[in-house]
């Protein structure tokens, strides 16, 4: 696979993000959701920022509470052994783990805007801020689906409760809508179609299940882009390859004239996150017709390997133009990249399923 | 709480049921959905049978096969250290615990009719069978709401890659319409209420959530029944009290003056499982008005207490005629029983929340 890279790269890293509060550090700028508005290309970063603790034995989880409309810093000894600080992502409470108990960043959605999509400006304010029930714990990996003049923007929902993806919608990435929580926890990875196919939408989402199952990829459908159902398991993990450990949507599903293509992440399971691609029907999304045998992305040049969470590509959107497919996917956790390849080189790359 | 409980429960044992195939035995006829129909009380059961094993040495877990249209018998040695075999419901491959890898017997649904609500002729064949691919592990726990002359029938769908709920409807329990999964894996405990609020269907639903959350109840809409969104958190446990390990919904929603009354299940973290109830508004059930400090109903008779899993009281649904509310439950995950309690007393015994 030919992959080329910006020589911009990282495109935004979190030294670019003014943080919205003073008190606050970034510590990623990534897994940006993508679109074309106004001329421009929008990148919708998943911002995530961490409360600076100013006693360095103790960590600060940052808690939005809605009734008050503020956010809320709850302090941990990092002495208490009733906690587990080991993955610098979440602080567990060990007799519940591995669920977590508070996460140590709060994200949120803030705009990057770029006329070329290699040099982008960033916003001086949150464009999606946590304000609801089930985001006080931070909205993450934003993807956007415009159908018409409507840009649905979906995201993972964070709060006590559990993970869930919900929905809003602009038309001028200045005001959003909100439309509620249209996956119920836990659920990560939504990717709306961008059309309806036989009269209904068309969603692929990403359980996290915890009785039996592991974490692989769905397909719903709906009539009005809010209520989901006729549920099924679309592809599973693959024991041995790249995408053996956990796999999500990627971006919004591209139409060829082979089917709805999908770049999707497969991770390994000691979390090596790849990109690839699968083929679906395009009269019937929930038919697979082929899939990559290996990755079209990994995660090598220096910025994917090392970072907040090191060896991590994972792409929330791409555009494309003719055959070249511009891929942005979020670096290590940290910062937003760019990468170009061949629509036609990743499709002759599938192996029929 | 007055509790009466029926002088001829358990109404429904294993001994009661034949199995369906003469290499299996019944070893639970329980978490009965109900309804009336023709003049009749309709139990319709959950049956579990389990393989009857030629070799001691060896456990057989029952899969069906979709694409076969049969049932397969996978063979498991006992003495495999790679499994743990201690939740005799359950198999589970020790490096994924706690997630099971096969169930020890297959669920299905089978009908049990009755004039007077104590005495049961039970039908020669299954009612619901597994027949998706989403039910390969079998179908459990159905709940009946009725809805003019439609019956919607659902339950959870067991299969390799999770549980969630799916939803079948009859109009003479002779014949059922497939609709599809309508809540995604991991999902269980759904009640849909019995006619539209605000233009809206409503259900209650209960995911079981791995990264963060606990096992509580939510509550979504729809405007189709087979599509739902708008998913909230409507209820959660209670540390120290007898719903403090899990809870989710019981029986269809109970149309009173005051409410909305949902008789739901609450465990403790030791799986002794009670009956309580809670009311939510009439005309906004996302609003929680008043519950039960105290259970309705709790594991006492010996039926209850002692079984295939025991300490277990769990109504998947009841009758109201006037004050009595006839609340017909599985006991110990084996039988079933039926006790009458007022709907005055259950509804005077609520705390404001």
């Amino acid at each position: 696979m030919n992959v080329y890279r910006y020589e911009q790269n990282p495109l935004v890293t979190p030294a670019d993000v003014k943080p919205h509060r003073d008190d606050f550090e970034v510590i990623g700028a990534f897994n940006a959701g993508v679109a074309e508005y106004g001329g421009e290309v929008i990148l919708l970063l998943r911002v995530a920022e961490r409360p600076i603790s100013p006693d360095p034995s103790v960590v600060l989880a940052p808690v939005y509470n809605v009734e008050k409309g503020e956010l809320e810093l709850v302090p941990i000894r990092k002495d208490d052994e009733s906690y587990d600080f080991s993955d610098p992502r979440v602080i567990v409470r060990r007799d519940q783990a591995p669920a977590f108990e508070y996460l140590t960043s709060l994200s949120y959605l803030r705009i990057a805007r770029s006329r070329d999509g290699r040099t982008f400006t960033i916003d001086d304010e949150p464009f999606v801020y946590p304000s609801q029930p089930l985001e006080s714990f931070g909205i993450e990996d934003p993807r956007i689906t415009q159908i018409g003049d409507t840009y649905y923007i979906y995201f993972s929902a964070v709060s006590p409760v559990g993970i869930g993806e919900s929905l809003v919608s602009t038309k001028d990435f200045k005001t959003v809508e909100h439309h509620g929580m249209i996956f119920g926890p836990d659920n990560k990875d939504v990717l709306i179609f961008p059309e309806r196919i036989g009269g209904k939408y068309y969603a692929l989402h990403r359980p996290t299940t915890k009785s039996c199952g592991r974490p692989e990829m769905w397909i719903a459908e709906s009539d009005n882009l809010l209520y989901w159902g006729n549920h099924r398991h679309l592809i599973g993990l693959r024991d041995g390859m790249w995408d053996s450990g956990r796999i999500g949507g990627g971006a919004v599903p591209i139409r060829t004239e082979r089917g709805w293509l999908e770049l999707y992440h497969g991770a390994t399971k000691d979390h090596r996150y790849c990109m690839g691609a699968v083929l679906l029907d395009l009269d019937d999304p929930s038919r697979v017709v082929a899939r990559s045998g290996r990755p079209i992305l990994e995660p090598d040049a220096a910025y994917e390997a090392d970072g907040f969470f090191g060896g991590v590509v994972f792409s929330c959107g791409a555009l494309v133009d003719g055959d070249v497919v511009r891929m942005y996917y979020g670096a290590a956790d940290t910062s937003m990249a760019c990468a170009e390849l061949s629509l036609a080189e990743i499709l002759d790359g599938l192996e029929p399923v």
